[in-house]
């Protein structure tokens, strides 16, 4: 018996077999090129049929597939703010035509990040986990008691709207308070607004345009100690320790898991944000809970996919 | 048959009997003067005995009690900061040496609030609600699909530790953040603080020593219009807003209902306090979450408690 797992992005898309213990059987993955709506989709299905037909040993028993955005559990339908068209569209029903009679579950990334930590990674054996996803957004993959935490319309887990710095700013009317300081973009945008105001700096980031910063150039910045670096991730701490204390006090978690593409370089924060957190947490739940990495190499998304599949038939 | 619900604070113990539907039959209120350690066990375990040796026609199948911190679900120990001697108390054990057969449980003062809402009052048919309490301090009774949120260590929702006023200030280092500024000793303090620095000030509060304002006096002020009164409401709103939006954007719940002391006078800020919350929150959220005041008349605790007690008999 074999379960697929597709991890949906904003730009590619990845699928994985693996067996029902957790065996990677095979993976592979493909650019959207610029698709939009249904052709996406399509690209979904070519990618699935060629997985279900393939002479495996082991025939597909169920599909899980990770969306970036929401999944509408009743209609079937998901909302991704990055592929164009998927506003309300029905992915349920259109990989159904494609799968028969195996069954298909789709989730938000978040929830199969958490899901692919629980199988393959830090999480395993925890009935009570938060894996905090960075990158170019945030967003939180909650387990309660073993379960994910979908809220009544499927939308919870959406940290990146985290209220941490007041008063309120237009200017994170679109994406929320603490992604616009502590994303990826983020950390770019806070670099960027730094330097404009510094006409002196002569740093390691002098020979970039403020436009073209990257989170990547600001981690680079910082291992040479640069002072526009260190003050933007030294703040960037801040809002994660904050964010992470309001998780321990409201969730009394185990475990946080720190992953998606900033948590890479900011791993190396880890320990400076259980610091910052400690200071404003529940104090007996702060002591508790235990902050890792994630264990799942870059691959909690398809590895959550498929374990949502496992878990659809296991039920 | 009956249930029987107690509800203890950290100055008095109330008990009721309800039927089965939820009708109350009768109730009886007990000041704890000053009472600590095992002498508030007895006063509880006496109440009960009268109770439950009373010749009622309906024998009582199941005790619920609130308790006022953390209910230890594993040991049957609790905390409560405001009885001393309570650090690792084993009501539990001591509760059903008077209840023989009948099955006792114990649960937090935040979650039987909510419990007494879904039961009888505001939350009723809800699966994702929750009961934001502010009184001398702030908690949160959160329901997820139908179940209590608990936590690992069963001290979930402290939400009176939310990190909302950076830089941090070791002057909530005690209470929390949200807690210092928020809650009714919050509101208390605030105006202090403000009528401390300002000797030009001739308001209603003039006449009161700054140490002797209480929470009511500020409402009081703040229907004269008084300027003092007026700013520290006008944060307290933001604060209210900043938290419940960071409830709307991680759990996504149907409903939020605004009890304790507070609310109370404070249910005149409820449309403020989501007009505040909406700017912060994930706005697909933010639209489907409705507020209100508690509907339970100030017994949500004694009510939360009998449900707690008829859940367990109905499992």
């Amino acid at each position: 018996m074999s379960v697929l797992g597709i991890d949906l992005g904003g730009t590619k898309a990845a699928i994985a077999m693996f067996s029902e213990t957790g065996e990677l059987i095979k993976k592979e993955t493909a650019a959207l090129d610029h698709r939009i709506g249904s052709a996406v989709a399509g690209l979904v299905c070519d990618m699935l049929k060629d997985f279900i037909g393939s002479e495996s040993v082991d025939p597909v028993r169920a599909v899980g597939v990770s969306v970036p955005g929401i999944s509408r559990s009743k209609s079937g339908t998901v909302w991704a703010p990055n592929i164009k068209g998927w506003e309300d569209y029905p992915l349920l029903k259109e990989l159904q035509s494609v799968c028969g009679t195996v069954p298909v579950s789709i989730d938000s990334d978040r929830a199969c990040y958490i899901l692919g930590e629980l199988w393959q990674g830090n999480a395993k054996g925890c009935k009570d986990a938060i894996y905090l996803s960075v990158g170019t957004g945030i967003g939180a993959g909650i387990l309660i008691n073993g379960s994910i935490l979908r809220g009544s319309q499927d939308i919870a887990g959406c940290i990146g709207w985290m209220a941490l710095d007041r008063p309120f700013k237009d200017k994170s009317i679109s994406c929320g308070c603490f992604e616009y300081y502590a994303s990826g973009e983020g950390i770019a945008k806070v670099a960027r607004e730094l330097l404009v105001s510094r006409s002196e700096y002569s740093g390691e980031l002098r020979d970039k345009y403020p436009e073209k910063i990257t989170a990547a150039d600001v981690f680079k910045a910082y291992e040479q100690k640069d002072v526009v670096a260190v003050e933007v991730m030294k703040q960037c701490v801040e809002f994660w320790g904050m964010a992470v204390a309001n998780l321990i006090s409201l969730f009394n978690p185990e475990k946080i898991i720190f992953g998606g593409g900033v948590f890479g370089p900011g791993v190396q924060f880890i320990s400076d944000i259980q610091q910052e957190a400690n200071k404003w947490a529940q104090p007996i739940s702060a002591k508790q809970v235990s902050m890792e990495e994630s264990g799942t190499g870059g691959n909690a998304g398809v590895i959550g996919a498929a374990y949502l599949a496992l878990q659809a038939i296991n039920i």
